[in-house]
């Protein structure tokens, strides 16, 4: 039978198609930021390929592709020009919706780390069909959680390696799934809202939430388009779930960073009765008011939802006060709190953080949330 | 075979007794004030029954047993005197653990409500084993959740029925089952920590909470003990769990309330926004900043959970800002805050109130929380 | 508030009736024979009580009752007549749908056991409506596991007693519910379809199937019409679930029975190599053909699915044999067979029966099975 | 950091190494021929890559990896050299247990489909450490169903594609995790025990059974080895599963097949009244009687259990006749049914196949089944 004849379209000049993640500006070749960016064509004909560019040292890209909603494959990236076939030999006239998607967050530790789709090759009696509208848009943002870190690997894995984290078996995929929503994902594993998990003052997300992608740091970040200014209007979501406090209530319990930048040491305190000590406290609850100020700028009609707890919840009051905060200062009530369901042992991943369980009953109990909450 | 031949003993004279639930002076015969309120002993002996008084009017008690663990029966008891076999024929020098307890709760609405437990019969070759300590204490503070109400009956059903509230399905019982904890329940349908529903004032739990059953008016009060002093010295809890606010939150959108008492017009008012009216909502926080001072002067060692959120979490903030106002006033960092999951339409019971799949959830979440808060 | 005036009517007088459960010519007072023999009524009114008279030695009855579907409660009834309320006080206009069955199985090692309902008695105010009729018809035959035996009790409970068993907690009752169908139960503990577990000859269903209730024996068999010629053509059921061969299995690995009726030995042996002897197994299949041949002549036109497995499924391969010999001889190929879901560690209940998820995992199972053979 | 240095090895010079499915006499490169068929290394070193070569027309195959037992990759591999990493970058002193394995069931409607492993690649400080032994081996032999078809793909796909069928969602392999054993599967989709879906009677598993991998047909048959005749002594299992008979019920309702080879028509027929034609049931039970004669040449010491039920079960009495058939014959009682759940419209996968939590129902029910008849 062998191979069909394809026509290659560069991916900007495809009209129906559905981007997931944040863009800039650099639209050719398409920079996949973080996981969960991706693109998604539904196309009638036999065969589709995509074709792509890819680089990275230590933390090689993983994407994943999935037809009409269902996962297919995985695979890892490795430097170099891809072309990777999505299907082939299908029922011509049926419309597939097919969707492709980065699996690994925006890798910080990698400079040259990138993901970038040049365009999709069509066999000639196929041609793009309109993709239907997601009916709402939420914008997730969190930590190693939201990073899907240990959703693949054994419970016995320890390795911090890109191949343990996903967007495929992915809270956020989920429910955006299960509301049909459109997403964006920005979160990096080990940091917080204040500090990182190791009490790095400079690992907090909302130093780089205004960028295009912030995380991405170094020689390729130009290419990307990475540190422009986001155009937050070309994208404004009803929700954003704020999946953040794991790793700065971690760093309680972590010994002191010194940092490289300014030589200086840093350490969030514990009290002797264990309990935390205020002054540090304080520091976590300041970058949350001016995080949900920030989010309140640039978002102004989104319902922020800070969505927290599926490694334990201690940080609980912590949030919530500063979340109390924010509220007594601006009047904004258009923000909400909800406790995401614990990680148990029955539900656990790889290195102790959430497996697919947890990520499903986490995506339920957010769904059921958000549907209430959003009169959905 | 026909009956073993049994001896009385009046309850006050069993010494190896497990006695669930607020106990004041009266001891003879002993009340069974709450849902839960109940006894337990291991026996040994082939046949063994309680002898019961009960009274009631509208909202007659029903009360559940247990053998070893299991649920065995449940029944309602009119007003009168009741001999109930607990088990016979059973293997005679085996130990049968009995569970024998109250499944409505403390009931306000009927002024001569009660079960007052005379005596147990045991048979002659019977006797009353040790029964082993729990491991554990927890109070419970609640109001139509913990009451149970509508853990029984179909989905469609709407009458507000004594047969409908439980102990025997309800998260409360379960959880203590699963940390193998000794548990008291206070609770009452339709009652706020601020107020009822209905904007009725006086359904406020701190108002009660001090009395040995506070719930319990009129007539039988006295014969009850239930307006004694409670001696909190008597049973300190390891934790404290408080389910309130559900009712305080729907007051928000129920008319105005008019007490019989004052004369005078309640209502929690809501802005045009949706968003609560400020000052009512910080009386609802000024009671609960209230109550946790209260429960923290009788239980000065307690960990004090407020665990909220079976029937959706809408007053989260409102809690947490109490608890945080609490936390700043005192210092005291004793007191967490935890989710208990929703109910949804899979979970539901009668009269849209949790059913046995939403108890058994909450059990679940809510023992993993305390075996980590608590290090169990 | 106190108790409403109510109106008494004998059982026999009521038209508007739904009866559980096989019945002889005795009608009034009418006995309840079997576990899950019943009444159902839908009724108007506030108050709705039934009267009954039961008897027994060793094996207490039990009963459970429904409103609307739902369990409401379950007690034993010691030797007398009783008046239960089923509900009171619920709104008078709404129809209120309520089920009243016992609990304990045909008890045939209790001469005495009996219970014989009298009437019902429904507020002034009430009437009786028409009870839906049920779209369906199944009959199950079975042994322990039909008769619910271990349902209720403690997973380490071994006492052989009637509070173990139930109707309320079984796959049968189960199966029926969700398939909206009526039910009729035979069962007996530790009876076979050749003999008993304990390779008593004379404890083999067949041999009773005849008869409106052959279980029961001696002195009330007579009051009951317990051993009248059954009325077949009064009931014939859709499909006749056979779930046997559990006991028959069992006494292969048991020690010899010494018949006291005949002072002969009894005794299923096993071959050296742990297979069931021939001539042995033969008995079994003859057992198994000739009672085919009986369900089939009284109801002619029923799906027979032989369903089994619940206790493990070695007797497979011997079921099926004689079942293919039934069919050879005589060319209905209107018969089935189907495996049960086995019961495993999580779902055990009391003496190593199925529990409550077991028998829940049967129903969904078999009622699946059932509306895919019956295109139901 | 870049690459590392590795070390190539041709497959069969690695002496530590487990082979997973069947195997003829050649082994450098090693065919993979089944769905399941591949290798399994424990490795130090932090890098690991396959070499494969691999050739397909319409039926591609695809592959899938796991990394100490969890699933890691799964992808499409098109007609050439691959050079595919299996972990890079890894701790390197602590031991990886890897298993790469083949996804396509054997194409037998591809001629030219094959998987070749020619060798690994180890970083140079890795080195090859002995593989743990499996405590039991089973043989699966089966139809669409054990190919794994529609396990990934949406409910509503229903192109009949590699792409869709796995070994990684797949009961048998399944199960041979949960007992911690050996395996090989031997599948076809649309094949039967006596004939395909579609009446073609040359579509039967037993008359490629003794092949080495006699689905394999055409040009690359000869260079893979497999058409030699299967050295069973290689490979002894302690139990084989057969999962056939969906096809052969199947094709009693489907059209005549006119067989190209013979120009004769097929078809099996059913009576007037729905039940099958006895002529042409038993050519079924012919089939299965000559088969398990087949099996028990080869696998002396099995234990056979047919293991049927996963797409219903309406063949079962003609399979249990005709295992009885062949006990009668051979006296041999080393054989067992055992009915596998059934896919429900909540557990099916692609194009009416069972899904994920179908293979995971069967996984349960099939391992535990085989835990109390072989007593492991």
């Amino acid at each position: 039978m062998g191979m069909s004849e394809v026509i290659y379209t560069d991916i900007s000049e495809i009209k129906n198609i559905h981007i997931f993640g944040r863009m800039g500006k650099v639209r050719q070749p398409m920079p996949l930021l973080f996981n969960g960016s991706g693109i998604e064509v539904v196309v009638t004909g036999s065969d589709l390929w995509i074709d792509l560019e890819t680089d990275s040292d230590f933390h090689e890209p993983w994407v994943a592709y999935e037809i009409n909603g269902a996962f297919i494959g995985r695979q890892m990236l490795l430097p170099g020009e891809h072309r990777i076939c999505l299907f082939r030999n299908m029922e011509s006239s049926i419309p597939k919706r097919v969707r492709f998607y980065r699996e690994l967050q925006a890798m910080g530790d990698d400079g040259v780390c990138k993901v970038m789709v040049k365009g999709l090759e069509l066999d000639v009696n196929g041609s793009f069909l309109e993709v239907p509208k997601y009916e709402r848009k939420i914008e997730f943002i969190g930590d190693s959680i939201t990073s899907g870190e240990g959703s693949y690997g054994a419970v016995t894995d320890t390795d911090w390696l890109a191949m343990y984290m996903s967007a495929s078996v992915n809270y956020a995929t989920m429910t955006a799934k299960l509301l049909n929503a459109d997403y964006h994902l920005i979160s990096q594993g080990g940091w917080g809202v204040f500090c990182g998990w190791d009490n790095d003052p400079r690992h907090n997300i909302p130093s780089v939430y205004e960028k295009v992608c912030g995380l991405c740091g170094g020689a390729v970040a130009k290419e990307l388009g990475a540190h422009e200014e986001y155009d937050f209007a070309s994208w404004q979501p009803d929700v954003i779930v704020v999946n953040l406090g794991t790793n700065d209530i971690t760093s309680f319990n972590q010994p002191p960073f010194v940092n490289p930048e300014d030589g200086q040491t840093y350490k969030q305190r514990k009290n002797e009765d264990g309990s935390l000590n205020r002054e540090d406290e304080l520091k976590v609850e300041k970058a949350i008011v001016n995080f949900l100020t920030m989010l309140r700028k640039h978002n102004p009609k989104a319902h922020i939802a800070w969505c927290y707890g599926m490694l334990f919840c201690d940080l609980d009051l912590t949030i919530t006060e500063a979340m109390t905060e924010y509220r007594r200062n601006t009047g904004d009530t258009n923000i909400s709190f909800f406790q995401l369901p614990d990680t148990t042992m029955e539900t656990v991943g790889a290195h102790m953080h959430p497996g697919r369980a947890s990520h499903e009953g986490a995506a339920k109990a957010l769904s059921n949330y958000l549907r209430t909450m959003m009169n959905w």
